[in-house]
């Protein structure tokens, strides 16, 4: 995550402990996995009323959020300040997918020294803002719950601190699920933590798992002229949203020479043939593809629980993530959660909302938590995906399924878009929106407005009297709305009795 | 306008006198002004209830919208269904910016021929669309209202029609003012009527006047190699714009090697030398550019009112323009306008909302017309420019301008973006959005953002629990929110008094 996402606050400093030594180790190579105490060698001198483990998006702006307003906050972090997000996720593959984009004449090499040169800056800044007040102590170090209110933290060098406090917050995020693909050798096997250390681009790279990671780097590799071949044990590819919305990003991938095999997967891999076997998950290989130098794994992630002694504490898990309320607490007193380690995590801006959650109800206990945030996703291909709300294959008669062909909308035609779509699923007679996908320029902004809408409780008629600027993407939006404000004038009288008969069904 | 902008209704056909006179003409180099009657030889059967004057993006709408609510129309049309925006406006120009922000190694001979099939074909496509039902009468020729409730229409070959009806809309749009530049030939003088007619880029252009047209010119003829200057009589570029705003879009322009000489105005032309002087707007010649060999004027639009016949009627103009009330009424019972020759027009999407109220004004006429529409503005130079609602170079204490570096937002990191502000004027207390600006990436998506919640009433605080996609251009936008939540929670104690003044004041 980057200075943009430690949310709820604004102007807040860490007094970190040695952020000189975070700026000066080698990183990357052979992480510094922490120190007990602080830089001067002197003990932390506070109890702070809140530890938080994890110093990624959640961790941070539960930190960050809870010091503005007076809590003492240690915050326990065994690598790096910043998370998946600043250090091998959104940051360096956003900055790799615009300089591929717009390469200026740079290699391959130029291109991922930049991009480590973009994310290794941006620590250098957090760390220097972050490191300006005395409101957060910082600690390198293992954590582990020992008991309730007790956390134990184990530095590089061994030695072990003891913490007490009122509040411990995990928020130790995901790692990638390494999948074992007999016959790889590990230099040739990549995932989000390596791949943007190459320094060069693959001749021929094997993506495994059509998911964002698979979608996003297909897009950036295919750029440097990598021979792209992406494989999924599902049969769409992104197969959580909707087909018609994965068909049109489909078709403009393999516009941009992308083969994409859906359905089958990595089974074996021959060092001597650089050949990699592939086919159906429950079946034998099928098919082979010849000189794969490398092999990109982006099937799914590992929530960081390990060693958090979250098991004799007795906190509740599912699919090894840490089950929340809605307030972000976890089954135990006092053990709360944000962000990926919890069962309502998956992106940065879900860490986040999380995150302010746990601090407005540490800070006001009986405030109700109010309404769950509701959170667009976006994949940063080419053309972008923006998704928000239900995505349902088919919908029930009560609810409109809007599809919009964005590439008439009058932008794209000037703008020559061959690839998009926009799909937005309304209740007939309330016009309330269920979830909408938007597949093409600009996407994230555009779902961005249905975030907005969604958030509010803006139905779909009433954005009417809305002013889209022509002829931005945007003014796209404000054809669906004619569409189907017209509709639903017309259909009135039809819906009324439908939307009665909804609410007695919900109520009954 | 597009196919996208016949707003209000979707899929409403029209009867197009004579569709196929319309495709096969030579538009541009010799218009065919028009004929009186169907293309059958027959005369218009019905009285018209409505005659709409002008088939730009405000008659249309008005034409399209009434007509899907059974009422007869004549739209009445000189010269091209489509109005400015189709053929010498939004459509052509956003097709130049983007055609030479990714030439694909064409040259600008082939650009300008693209720009221009472009236009034609979404002109064809419309006719075609158009040309289905009988739901309205298409009529060239020139209009001018003779009494109330009566219109006469010349056609080309002079042959007169005398129409009946019970109310005239006015939508004949502007012309571009062509100010007199000492010695310089037609040939070289252009406006945006003749620009995209070009068939090779200019050595050195000069661009007299600073606006929209101008900004946006300058962008794609220096992409095209073009060496342009761009001057105007204002001492700031875009002026309506926040000289904030102005000051980051000149930076990155100039950055692109344009050269901006606010504050000069053209004074004559040599063309033996090629040399124009400039000079101070109340002064003499200051200084000379050589080798100018094309000159493109932007200052200002002209209403097209000359023949309409509105001063012996009595309707009441302003600057030239008829003033309508919020209704699209003109001083003169049954006469409405709407769009650029109105007294609030501007924009295509102004024309249409416009319009739209004429059209439920028409069809429920005790309704009220409610609240005015808040439109964006939108500049597709390089960046994008955005504004919405109050523009004030500096605000009252009682409201906060947030001046947001949208350089510093994690993506416009990632993707090296240089010149950006978000500029945001909101009351301190109530967090009302009195206006906005954005100048960088995604401007027209952003200001869109805006112009939902200025339509919606969403105050800036109420924006905390929208969630906005990392790491999307939106994004930025919740970090605005947190600074002035933050802020607005530590001063409330001084903003409920400045509040309860204000209400003081405005009661008073």
């Amino acid at each position: 995550m980057g200075r943009g996402n430690v949310s709820g606050v604004a102007t807040v400093g860490f007094w970190i402990a040695d952020s000189g030594d975070l700026m000066d180790e080698g990183r990357r190579a052979q992480p510094d996995r922490g120190r007990p105490d602080r830089a001067d060698g002197g003990p932390f001198v506070h109890r702070p009323d809140v530890v938080v483990i994890g110093a990624g998006s959640g961790g941070l702006t539960v930190a960050v959020g809870l010091s503005t307003f007076g809590k003492r906050v240690r915050l326990i972090e065994r690598a790096h300040v910043g998370g998946d997000c600043t250090n091998v996720g959104c940051i360096p593959s956003k900055a790799l997918l615009h300089a591929t984009d717009q390469p200026n004449g740079r290699t391959a090499g130029q291109i991922f020294a930049h991009v480590r040169a973009k994310r290794d800056d941006l620590e250098d800044e957090e760390a220097a803002e972050y490191g300006s007040t005395d409101k957060i102590d910082l600690q390198f170090g293992e954590a582990a719950i020992v008991e309730p209110g007790v956390v134990e933290v184990t530095a590089a060098d061994g030695r072990v601190a003891r913490v007490e406090t009122d509040h411990i917050v995990v928020a130790t995020g995901s790692s990638p699920l390494r999948i074992p693909i007999d016959g790889v050798p590990p230099e040739r096997y990549l995932t989000n933590e390596e791949v943007f250390e190459l320094d060069a681009a693959p001749k021929r790279l094997v993506i495994v798992g059509a998911g964002p990671v698979g979608m996003e780097m297909a897009t950036a590799f295919a750029r440097m002229g990598t021979a792209v071949t992406v494989l999924d044990a599902e049969d769409q590819i992104l197969s959580s949203i909707l087909p018609e919305a994965a068909a049109v990003l489909r078709s403009a991938l393999e516009g941009q020479g992308i083969v994409l095999r859906p359905g089958l997967v990595a089974k074996s891999y021959d060092e001597a043939t650089m050949a990699l076997t592939i086919g159906p998950l429950d079946g034998e290989a099928t098919d082979r593809i010849e000189g794969v130098d490398r092999i990109l794994v982006g099937v799914g992630r590992v929530p960081n629980t390990d060693g958090l002694g979250l098991g004799a504490l007795g906190v509740e898990l599912r699919h090894g993530r840490i089950v929340i309320d809605n307030k972000g607490r976890s089954s135990v007193d006092g053990v709360w959660a944000a962000g990926d380690v919890s069962d309502r995590g998956g992106t940065t801006h879900l860490a986040v909302a999380w995150g302010r959650r746990i601090v407005k109800a540490i800070l006001v206990p009986f405030a109700p938590a109010g309404s769950e945030p509701i959170a667009p996703n976006v994949v940063y291909a080419d053309p972008e995906v923006g998704t928000i709300g239900a995505q349902e294959p088919s919908v029930e008669s009560h609810v409109r399924r809007i599809v919009f062909n964005y590439t008439t909308a009058d932008r794209s035609y000037t703008d020559d878009v061959q690839h998009a779509v926009i799909i937005v699923d309304v209740r007939r007679f309330s016009g309330k929106i269920l979830g909408a996908t938007v597949v093409g320029p600009r996407a994230g902004e555009l779902i961005s407005i249905f975030s907005m809408a969604m958030a509010k409780g803006i139905a779909l008629h009433q954005w009417s009297d809305i002013v889209w600027p022509y002829p931005s993407y945007a003014h796209a939006l404000g054809q669906i709305v004619d569409e189907f404000a017209t509709e639903r004038l017309k259909n009135f009288h039809k819906d009324v009795p439908s939307w009665l008969l909804g609410r007695i069904r919900r109520r009954a």
